[in-house]
């Protein structure tokens, strides 16, 4: 009787209260790093800059005037977007954040949601090491003050992998296959699909642990910059992840994504998007990341009740 | 460059941090008076229970399985199928809050928006006239305790003006035009169209004033019980407006609107729905009402400028 679109829900009272405890947590944390918030539309113009943030069209809407929109897919490019427009005269670094659902399509029978909402701040204007660095401690420290205590950080680099099926000759119609199979974390299918080529292609993407996994690599050097300007209590929770590879086109650089123990998929992530600000028209390298709301509120809840 | 929708608005940090703390003193109240805020989806099934909402179709989504979905166009009908849905076998009255975006079509030229975020609140199966002075309590206290001072509440019944078109013998095939130049305050056209008809069906509505207007009118009494038991600090501010008819087609009994002399336009909103829960399975008396959060703070802003 009277269902809700799949991958939709309902949130009661309880649980409800929860979440807006927790946002206005890591809402106070972005806060005082001095990423204020700034709220963009859910209804966005199907433009070439909305597509950057990824599964254009899944929600194509038509409105009473004929016009093409679409759901907000992602929070990263209409922040980007507000940057080149309201803020074009505003020196950077410019710093915002964002509370807002976003909306995807789902693969059925994964217990994928379409609607989640997204915790996150962008920082425009400032290159890496530092801007790597900052958006991680911000980050961090969101997670700290909500409670959440064993969550690691992956760290990878999204450049790594095809500057090394470039540095190893893989034919340019190979590239994508891999690169797809990468972000489907497909060992099977990347074994298969890299036959004949060098076994580094399978092996590399398989190295995790300390900052020895990075030895000889393209990008290496850039990932252990910024493992050593970190807090130490962060640093201590870097894992380097050299098959990160985020599913998001407009990555460039330093990826990362939240893990905690308590559930199996990620808590949150992000990365450095130094080229999207060139293509909206106001070239800057930029690092960003989002959390999982309701992700981070199970995870408090799991641990709360295995601790 | 990198146009937004008409009708929708990018909200910058100073505005944004405003929007959040009156959010959060309403939320307050609503909590205090044992109103729970939940959240439903924003992208919901076209059925005809969501339908009753109105403004059924204006954003019509296509998914990528070719379901059809809209978008949320009021937080009342949500919440009555989450009443009939997931409390279903709680003992009525049941206290719901929720702040959430409604898109809504727009007539071009008048500056409305298309998604505008909106607190409310809706009491299940609670009757009049108790149910609508615990409405219009609450409405109150949450207004009070965002610091507004002059506001009104225009106070009608949805029911009274086609019980005077029965009674008066108005042609079936005639109400529809007149209610419809009621609902855009168009005395032109309702004179045109009145023509011939009995006089008070053009004199009634453009009755304002104090209980007296109510005199000798079918539904006067209900709307007379509300106001003797509501609060003197509350019925002081109450103009009854016997020519308030909301635009939603749900509405029953008592309707009401909040004014303030520093914005043209309602800051809110709501009245009774007898009917709808029946037609969603569970049959129960039940009212609510909503601020227009933006409508509100403008207000605000507007009052202190001139204060």
């Amino acid at each position: 009787m009277h269902p809700i679109p799949s991958g939709t829900r309902d949130v009661l009272p309880d649980e409800m209260r929860e979440l807006r405890a927790l946002s206005n947590k890591l809402r106070q944390v972005f806060e005082d790093h001095g990423y204020g918030e700034v709220y963009t539309p859910t209804i966005e113009y199907d433009t070439p800059a909305i597509r950057l943030g990824g599964d254009a069209g899944v929600y194509r809407l038509f409105d009473d005037h004929g016009a093409v929109l679409q759901l907000r897919s992602d929070i990263t490019v209409p922040l980007a977007r507000v940057a080149t427009t309201r803020y074009a005269n505003v020196e950077p670094p410019l710093r915002f954040s964002a509370f807002a659902h976003v909306y995807r399509g789902v693969r059925p029978h994964r217990g994928q949601m379409r609607e989640h909402l997204q915790a996150g701040c962008e920082l425009i204007g400032s290159p890496s090491p530092e801007g790597t660095v900052e958006a991680l401690t911000v980050l961090c420290r969101a997670l700290d003050a909500t409670g959440l205590r064993d969550y690691r950080i992956g760290l990878g680099d999204a450049s790594m992998y095809p500057a090394l099926m470039a540095s190893m000759g893989v034919p340019v119609g190979r590239r994508q296959t891999l690169l797809d199979h990468l972000m489907d974390r497909n060992l099977v299918g990347l074994e298969r699909d890299a036959e004949g080529l060098d076994p580094l292609l399978v092996e590399v993407p398989q190295r995790r642990g300390g900052p020895d996994v990075l030895d000889g690599l393209p990008g290496g050097e850039g990932l252990r910059r910024v493992h050593e300007d970190l807090a130490p209590d962060i640093a201590e929770r870097v894992i380097f992840d050299l098959g990160l590879v985020r599913d998001l086109s407009y990555y460039t650089g330093s990826v990362f994504e939240v893990y905690d123990p308590s559930i199996g998929a990620p808590i949150g992530g992000g990365g450095r998007y130094d080229d999207l600000m060139g293509q909206l028209g106001r070239p800057m390298p930029a690092v960003g990341f989002q959390i999982g709301v309701s992700q981070l509120h199970e995870a408090l809840a799991t641990g709360e009740r295995t601790a």
